[in-house]
């Protein structure tokens, strides 16, 4: 049996996830969603579904599932009538810049038993599911320390960062999730430093464009996350993973892997300078394991949850900065 | 106005084929044709397209284009039948393990007028084409030694060996072809030694299975190759230009980019260990090229002419390592 | 004129300066000073100097400079001694474990005008030095983040632990150094995450064995530091710094860099398995500075006062961990 | 008891073995001599000994060994007279440009009985030296193909072209031995492509600046050599050797080992530039090892014979690109 989609949001994620669809056997795109007419209607020409409207989506009792990627604002409300309508949901990060909206959205979901998976693509990564593979299969032992440095090819524009909810909730929010991912044991205290060394303008909208923090879980497992929203040699997203018995790292990503050597050194080029073809395979993958869910009927991860404790953790961040000292989770 | 396409050839490469057809807007695949009756139904199943006889693709006046990935053994006959039909053509690798063969057809070929594309897929890896784009904006300057390390993860079976027409036919002919794109000045003599290392059985179908050989060209420039049936750690695909300025070289792929450090040391993964898992997206831009030229009636390339050439230096290789001397082409 | 010098302390670290003074024609050991005669008599063979005592070297107008290698306790005593003597003194890190009597010890080379240089040899590592070197060079423009991974191939004895001041002002105190050198802005503030992971023997002793810091300057720039005491790839060494137009890194040092590739993935050896090998040319060009100090009259650096303030670091990250919170310095 | 030595040859590479000799406790260096005063006594004054002739060293019992770096149409001789004197002889290569005078010498030495080891230094380049480990540790199963790139960072000067014996008797032969210490199978043909690339006074001279060579063993087992008098980016030493289980590669060295990442890629300092910082251990180790064998009696290594062999290897070259023929060696 085919799984049946419906795509709400025709913008720049959702033509990815679209284009996903479209080369799993196992699913089938049957509508599309978005207020411009012209987007949906591209969506629709280029797959060959409809365009319809979240009524008639809701409605349509042959529609499996639906993958939203409208703005953020729209998230918690659609998550939670999809899930009343008994549709399976993937989600865009976050459910919601409000923490307590949030968690009232995982509530309503959870009374409704609908499932929901998350956006948080980089668990996809291959390079990323590589090192958590290697500590599942015991290799570097016992985890203890967590690096990540997840810096952006250059600042978004001004508008983009004044609903953003700040880089804690924005940018960092998917380090917080691959913090969770790899350290095997839940963070317990945040602590963190935020600048503004990049762009005046950021400072002046009230956000960071730099920030260091400390992830510390019960036991005293620690994660760094080194975030800027400036990388002159592009996309840098590395992990690494430090155990008992050794190391595991993810290196950076570059289109391609060539170097030329004169007298000036050896050069290799720039990384990646978008995510979207830095996370190209991620993507895809993200949404083979949705169709995989739905399919199984098995519970998808991350879940809504994994989204509310990321936003926990943004807030405590923001609070870390602010007061100076190490918050503790729902402390 | 979209291209229209027969597939010759439902095995494993044509099914590459399918898939990059079919995820070309410019294109569409609208015949299958394969002696296997399941194999072709398969593709046309997954594609949308009918399955066919050469006899009603050659008649149908609506195919522009025909891609030919049949048997070694039927290039040639088929290249010089759609030749006439008016045909595009794009054809795998070897035109024929005879290059008398192999002249003559492009002899037909060059009388229709008829163009043709020969699937020396390596030129649109992307890795190679930035080392090749790296010598054309002059980054290294005179092109001077090129160095090919090419080996794959294991031989293949007996069976192939015998029909293959041995390892310069059938893998250096690749090596062939890349050197004579980088090199920037047509080959002029071959020298080479060959030996049986990896496996006695090759050596009794009188094939050798691991090899080196020096190219020169008139002026002087040299390229290197080294080729082996086996390589424990995967597919081994490297080049490296040397010239008057510095070198450009294109590293090794593997599939996935982690690194394990641990008491014995640090390990990465081993590399691709299969053709079409490490250049899926040279498949996927030899397609498109193809497409191109026939959407804009240029000339493709490489061409046969180029199969050709790549045939002579194979033979001329082989007369090498028996006479123990420096064969000059055509000479 | 040849430059004079006495060796207090014929340990592990005065048999390196031994060396490293041999080695430099400029100048010439003359008096080697231990409370073991064993010891002081095996320097004194190998270099051709006398064995001598404090006091004689003291009393020696013909020395010209003296290189503390004594245990940590007796070094402000001596650094003060020498200072009145009127020698131009090298003395290994720290120059007490607490920071008043460093403080104050200080004060008194003030008043001699005594050269005093302080042994963090690390800023003469050629690595490190090349990225300082790309910094002042404006090859990454503005500095913003530092990132110091530092951690011990394995935890040192209980022995050592007890006397070590803990890990803070003994290991992570040559971290905080580097920090200063490569910020190019003093530390503000310090906050860290400290934990017993490694061995529980180390808790016992109210010690900890891994941590992670945010150092953070007056206009917000960051200096992340990783610490463990123990690595089983080796003595993990690298440093990194992002600036507005680029990065640079040092990476990590190796005896041998080969690579053996299996069916396994591609494997190079373990790094340095000890300072004294990793370090190597950094104690030689460290010898060589303090050399060249003396012959010119020069303010020799690192200096007393850069120990004092990696001490104030030191205790400052041990109250952050401690009371949770971001300690400011001299606050 | 301490081995003394006499220098013969108070140049370059002498002042470098004058240094090996002075690190080595077991060893003293007693005499130095040089057709040039001035040379002979800043090694006299560097290292304590006495400058000397060449008939005073003959002729002082004391001296157990002589270490021969005067120019190359001398060595021939020395190594003779010193034989028969009761030497042990190390001797920086070639023993002669000339085969046959070498081959002469080489049979008079065996006369005498006398212990020679050629300076072959590269052998105890520690790099090259764990390749060889691995090998011999069964890392990489049977020995299959070499693959030896070896590139100057510039042309010499043509006075030194005109004496050189050209490239295959100056260059090469230093990769000739590193194949034969790597093949594990003495060498049985050789051809080889050679051209004028780098700068035409080389040819004009008659002599090759680039150079591509295979060697072939008997069993067919193969190197490569990749050979050019001019590297952009430093001294180009790389070798890789490729096995029935695996392989293993020695990576070019740099100065530092930094790296700088910014809109314009990833750079990497340009390599050594100059073969006595590129060796500076190998020259160290290879002292150490004939030390060793005056010390302990035993045969050194690399002979008299490796050399002879190295030279025939070089002339067959020359005949193989002469002739355009795989020239067998002793056929």
């Amino acid at each position: 049996m085919v799984t049946k989609l419906a795509l709400l949001g025709a913008g720049r994620i959702g033509k990815v996830h679209a284009r996903a669809i479209a080369q799993d056997k196992r699913a089938k795109l049957v509508a599309v969603v978005d207020a411009m007419a012209d987007a949906a209607q591209a969506i629709a020409d280029s797959t060959g579904c409809k365009v319809s409207t979240i009524d008639a989506v809701e409605a349509d009792g042959d529609i499996d599932a639906v993958i939203i990627c409208t703005p953020t604002n729209t998230h918690a409300d659609l998550i939670e009538r999809f899930a009343k309508a008994g549709k399976a949901i993937f989600c865009e990060k976050p459910i919601d810049l409000d923490v307590d909206r949030a968690k009232a959205c995982v509530e309503t979901v959870r009374r409704t038993g609908a499932k929901v998976m998350l956006g948080f693509n980089r668990r996809f990564d291959p390079h990323f599911r590589a090192v958590r593979q290697a500590i599942d299969d015991g290799r570097i032992g016992k985890v203890e320390m967590v690096t990540i440095t997840s810096r952006d090819p250059g600042p978004p524009p001004a508008e983009y960062i004044k609903v953003s909810g700040g880089i804690f909730r924005d940018m960092t929010i998917h380090d917080f999730d691959m913090a969770r991912f790899l350290l095997g044991e839940e963070i317990h205290s945040v602590m963190a430093s935020g600048a503004v060394l990049v762009d005046p303008k950021i400072g002046e909208l009230g956000d960071y464009d730099s920030a260091s923090l400390i992830l510390t879980t019960k036991s005293g497992r620690q994660a760094i996350i080194s975030n800027s929203r400036r990388a002159s040699y592009g996309y840098d997203q590395r992990i690494e993973v430090h155990g008992s018995l050794g190391s595991v790292a993810a290196e950076n990503q570059r289109p391609v892997s060539i170097e030329i050597a004169n007298k000036d050194g050896y050069t290799r080029p720039p990384l990646h300078d978008f995510f979207m073809t830095r996370y190209t395979e991620a993507y895809a993958a993200e949404i083979s394991a949705f169709i995989d869910s739905v399919e199984s009927g098995s519970e998808p991860s991350p879940s809504a949850e994994d989204g509310v404790i990321a936003l926990m953790l943004a807030d405590a961040a923001l609070q870390a900065v602010k007061e100076g000292k190490n918050v503790v989770i729902g402390g």
